[in-house]
């Protein structure tokens, strides 16, 4: 299992060491060899001397195709400017030239933490989803700048981007409850009106699969009126941005939501993958040991799985994750009283 | 008092019928006389052989420089493109020609209502801020088409657009609890780089007022966790459109939510100002008398005041209001057993 690892900022290296310690716990169990490849990224690179996504970091990511993803960025960097800070200079080109274009971010809540959640918990119970969003499109990478008039950003996408993230959207309803919610603002934007036509071209090929539109400023309602009737949640850059950040709250925590970011399979048939916590550097508590390596240790497994095709592996880890949830063992944000460290061992205990 | 009515589609004729019940009522007990100018809008307007937003019925908005609206759209006109449809060529051109550019939801629960919201009563005690959206410019008004490579929208502010909202926004901070929390997602966006420099400009010359800033995915979630620290919300037209029907689940209905659109002062001080239910024209249940029609008996007190400058008015009918809603006095989907019409009439009763 050959992997590049980049810690980056604020709390990811930490969150990174127990990832990792569960990792060696996993691949011994299950007779792997590990091989990390670990590289700077993001303010920790800055701060060596090198842009932020240096290029030995990121010819890495291209060679081995799985990569472990700590967090970028923190106050300490966000006096520079565009490309120079760390989110525009490293997350959103490893994003980009990497091809992850289907960003995967799950919510089904926890039992342990439903209570933890602010919703009530009869409304939370049975909520199943994942979120599938088109993450190299729209007006994250569209033209833009300044001019006489003022500030722009052009949000475009092309009839093969949405075609291919809707096949991927498709293609995993199809492994579970057969539906895809597809979200858009069809009665306002002309990219939406062409993501809804090519959905329902795509749909066509799908006929055991459920397909239904919402606009976005509706799903917002609907995901908290009603967030058992989702199950493959379908959405362009921005939109998945701002709906699974919404969507984390009904999980109780960010603190357990880990995310893939895919391509497509490259000739080896590896997956070419990015897997990362969907929680940020967290820098006010960064370097004190009581950061949660929950969704870090789950986007490990998530890697084991789906660039690896580990699936017992992948497993073994979600078990324990899960039983450390049930029997308390966690940090202090989810009511716990162990550090990141030994969250992290204790996953790799149980794993053993 | 003269102002144009536009009751629209769906159930907007009915719950315009209860607001105007209402009307009538108020200004017979304070001793004014209501001149309302009927036009049609929307899908009624393409139905009786015009376009989705008449000449006659610009002409009379204009005049009075005050509108009631229902609301337009409908399943019936969704198979019409672009302009010819009722929210692009009559809604959008309306908050445009008539330079509404201050959109303003209020997000404050009635007690009577708690209950029904999903998320916790102890999360939602205490609630009270308002969004002040920016409503004339961003990715609703760029230009938008398609070309050899796809659709594209494009999102634009220059610093003046940006400028009078924030002005809007602090002037109003100035009234409440003097906390502004401005939204945007600077760490991608150009314009919300410019929208959050001339935000900090603005707020230079209101040193008693405290700004917060907040990327527009962080804020899906502190609304949900931490909504009573929030007083007055100001952010740009697209996240305003996402983030105000987020807001209405903390009410527990949207039905009993108004908004105002407003522009500047004209030479004889009115206020032009648009007010309308923030629900939509609800095709299903439309022509059944069930339509709750508070959210529109609301939008006209909100006219009374903002723009006729009426404000023992206002409070009449939002005392009366809260009144119905504490005894129970309302339609099947808040638990009650009225019709729409009853409670326009209940409502009148309790202001006389
Ligand atoms: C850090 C930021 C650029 C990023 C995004 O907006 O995509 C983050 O919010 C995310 O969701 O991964
Ligand atoms: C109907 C639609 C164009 C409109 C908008 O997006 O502004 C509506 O959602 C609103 O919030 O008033």
């Amino acid at each position: 299992i050959q992997f590049t690892y980049l810690p980056g900022d604020g709390i990811g290296p930490e969150v990174g060491a127990a990832a990792m310690a569960v990792l060696q716990a996993t691949t011994q169990r299950f007779g792997h060899t590990l091989e990390a490849e670990h590289h700077l990224v993001g303010g920790a690179a800055i701060d060596a001397g090198e842009k932020p996504l240096p290029e030995t970091s990121f010819e890495s990511c291209q060679r081995t195709g799985a990569v472990l993803l700590g967090a970028v960025g923190g106050p300490k960097w966000d006096h520079l400017k565009g490309a120079d800070r760390p989110e525009l200079g490293a997350l959103l080109p490893l994003r980009k030239r990497l091809n992850l274009y289907a960003n995967i971010r799950p919510c089904k809540p926890y039992e342990a933490l439903l209570d933890r959640a602010p919703l009530k918990r009869d409304r939370l119970e049975g909520t199943d989803f994942v979120v599938m969003r088109e993450l190299t499109g729209g007006i994250y990478f569209g033209k833009k700048g300044r001019d006489a008039e003022g500030a722009y950003d052009e949000c475009r996408y092309s009839e093969s981007e949405v075609e291919r993230i809707a096949i991927k959207a498709f293609d995993l309803a199809m492994t579970r409850r057969k539906k895809v919610t597809s979200v858009d603002k069809s009665n306002v934007l002309e990219t939406s009106r062409l993501w809804r036509e090519t959905v329902e071209r795509v749909a066509s090929r799908y006929p055991q699969v459920e397909l239904e539109h919402l606009l976005v400023d509706a799903m917002t309602m609907h995901m908290l009126t009603r967030p058992t009737a989702f199950d493959v949640v379908l959405t362009e850059n921005m939109f998945g941005d701002i709906l699974t950040d919404e969507a984390s709250v009904l999980c109780g925590s960010m603190g357990v939501i880990p995310s893939a970011s895919l391509s497509d399979a490259r000739e080896d048939q590896r997956v070419v993958g990015m897997f990362e916590p969907i929680h940020g550097s967290a820098p006010d508590i960064a370097g004190q040991g009581k950061a949660n390596p929950l969704a870090m240790i789950l986007s490990a497994a998530w890697m084991l799985r789906l660039s690896f095709g580990l699936n017992p592996e992948a497993a073994a880890i979600e078990t324990a994750v899960e039983q450390a949830l049930a029997s308390g063992d966690v940090t202090g944000d989810l009511g716990g009283t162990l550090s990141t460290d030994q969250v992290g061992s204790q996953i790799a205990d149980r794993v053993r």
